[in-house]
């Protein structure tokens, strides 16, 4: 029999309504003939309840003792899941992370699956119960409660959709599928019906805050079909699967916005061997993720022979952190500057990253030269540049991000319909 | 280094600020010299809150998810607790009832514990970290979450207490003690300084609810000495310990009234044999139990010899059971009726139960005739009569409770101080 795991996030089951609703589907799945796995996110508002409650008391509360807290809210709606399933006259039974053994390593807050008892969901499916799953937690080798980071849900639904072999994981949430570009901010946004894990990677680290990206690599490393749509309709939503020959054709799948980041300049640092290195192995050191790095041209004095930094040669370096990150950085930089010779430190935090992603562009040259082509022509400056087999990201001043995302997904003819 | 365990109830841990104060309150004992173990409730209310999260879902939640719900309670309070005791500079770490192994039965709602793993507890004690238990919960034999039914949290206490060797179990509460009458019903009232386990539990059951009444059979067996005291006070509450030779010096202890039973009247029964197993059989069979049980003397319409039931002999049952079994039981009556050939059915829930309890009453005479004569002399019918070794209980009309208790109080001098 088919095997089917579905996953309800906070708003899905935000109230016992949504939760009666989210049961009936379930129960409708199983009807039209398949075994079911339901996994559910805390009702919305709730983690973040458990999380005040927790800072109240305490400013930098034990990771430990904080999971133990916020595993709750995945509990409570585990068990309603269940009652409300039963009150439809299904069968169906609650499981927490402790209980399936999944089982994580110890990183309390942001825990990675390591294993996960598939028999004990395969052996209880078998007589036509409902397994219903707390998503976002886990439990780890010594029995300490862990859970998986915000949007954890997602990662659960996938592996344990991975781990029994499931056909397909539905993701239900509260929008009805992946888009071209933000609808809010391009009107001419179409659904996407199919998308690549590849792709679905590179628009989830970009903003397209649909699926947690986490949950995206899990579900490309064991090929498990996801299915993103709406708690609210029947309507079919996105899928995200592995790439075949289809995809090639088209050339840009999607484009993605990003205020998340802020923008940093080294101004006049030494151009010597070792210093970029000294950078941003400092920003390591720290545990600071830095995404876009641009080294200007050297600005050579001129004069004496030899290598550029023994004649005083100077450049600047630019990059981009998370604006969380940025007082780290800060800080970081204030010390290593000195040591560096830096002239001046720049910080901009109306930035926004706007990036075209496409598997196409592997095969079709010329991609990002018409991505800088369309952004001039609007009259939009690029203030550094990334690229990845397949996407490209300009940075751009923060309010013409709405302009260059529309001027892009126009420029790519995304509004129309491209893919089957 | 002496082992204590403290318990803070719903309404000491009601609130952060309630909360911070338990939490204090466990490292001063722990820095005069104790080793910590303390047991949480769920703060006051939200028990509530989830049953009727529960029951808005369904009328007869299954009990095994009403459970899972339910254990959330305490889990929050546990990992609030841990956190503030960390705060206020101390060492933590909480754990459920599946992290102990507090092993239970699988009777869902009101489990029993069946075996504790102490060597978790007694390992994390001794780097002075404050073991802080989520009370009310425990784990079958299948890894289900179990609750050990209202109160549970008491018996969560005491059973720790007994599976570690605690040198004493303390009980927080909203009361400072144990008195010798309710206090609001008999001013005069004293706090019992010093009760053996079997007056507890005489004094539990019939209303005086400071402890559940399972908690005080479990230290009763391993002799845990138990402290019911304030959360709102350092002063000294009651102990509640084994009984020593001072106890038989005084003849009663307290006087307690209940009011949760109603009295069911089957009139005019065949006197036969087995007529009396008939009836409490088929209660038994429903579950319902019954408390007192009064077979008025037979009426012999006289004539033909042989036994009474033989020549139509007939007589009264009376018994009591709960309010809340009186519509069960009701059920039953109908149904049994014809059968034991009764020719009427009467119901009262005006009464109230009243007792007095001392274990001085095994050695000394008396004590019912003058608890008789007492009533008698302040004009307060007696309906019904049942005793044990340590109590004397009088069923009486519940407008004329308060009344009984205070006549029975001030009438064996109680209002005196009289046990050291």
């Amino acid at each position: 029999m088919p095997l089917i795991v579905q996953k309800f996030g906070g708003t899905s089951v935000g109230t016992l309504d949504r939760i009666r609703g989210a049961a009936l589907r379930a129960l409708a799945t199983q009807r039209a003939g398949n075994d079911v796995v339901v996994i559910v996110s805390a009702m919305s508002g709730e983690t973040n309840r458990l999380l005040k409650l927790a800072h109240d008391v305490v400013a930098m509360p034990d990771a430990r003792e904080l999971d133990a807290l916020a595993a709750t809210g995945e509990q409570v709606s585990a068990a309603l899941m269940a009652l409300a399933i039963q009150a439809a006259g299904g069968r169906a039974r609650s499981f927490l992370g402790h209980q399936l053994k999944i089982l994580t390593d110890s990183a309390f807050t942001k825990a990675r699956i390591k294993a996960i008892d598939a028999s004990r969901v395969t052996d209880t499916v078998k007589d036509g119960t409902i397994v219903v799953v707390a998503g976002f937690q886990g439990v780890d080798e010594d029995g300490n409660i862990t859970t998986l980071g915000r949007g954890g849900s997602d990662t659960s639904a996938v592996a344990v959709a991975a781990a029994i072999g499931a056909d397909a994981c539905e993701i239900f949430t509260d929008v009805d599928g992946v888009y071209t570009a933000d609808p809010n901010v391009c009107p001419s946004a179409r659904k996407i019906e199919r998308i690549s894990y590849e792709e679905m990677l590179e628009l989830a680290s970009l903003g397209a805050k649909v699926l947690q990206i986490r949950s995206v690599e899990v579900a490309m490393k064991y090929g498990v079909p996801v299915h993103v749509r709406s708690s609210f309709s029947e309507a079919s939503g996105t899928w995200v699967v592995g790439e075949d020959a289809s995809f090639e054709s088209v050339v840009v799948t999607g484009v993605a916005s990003d205020k998340g980041e802020a923008r940093v300049m080294l101004v006049g640092v030494d151009d010597r061997p070792g210093m970029v290195a000294e950078i941003f192995g400092a920003l390591a050191d720290e545990n600071i993720g830095v995404d876009m790095i641009i080294q200007n041209a050297s600005v050579d004095p001129g004069g004496a022979e030899g290598p550029a930094a023994a004649r005083g040669a100077k450049t600047d370096v630019t990059f981009t952190v998370t604006k969380t990150d940025l007082p780290r950085a800060k800080v970081v930089m204030d010390r290593i500057a000195a040591s560096v010779g830096a002239s001046g430190l720049r910080y901009d935090e109306s930035v926004a990253k706007v990036s075209v992603v496409g598997l196409g562009m592997r095969s079709h040259a010329g991609v990002a030269a018409r991505m800088f082509r369309l952004l001039a022509g609007a009259g939009i400056n690029i203030q550094a540049i990334s690229t990845s087999e397949i996407k490209v990201s300009c940075l751009v001043a923060a309010d013409r991000a709405e302009d260059a995302v529309r001027t892009l997904h126009d420029g790519f003819g995304l509004g129309a319909p491209a893919r089957p």
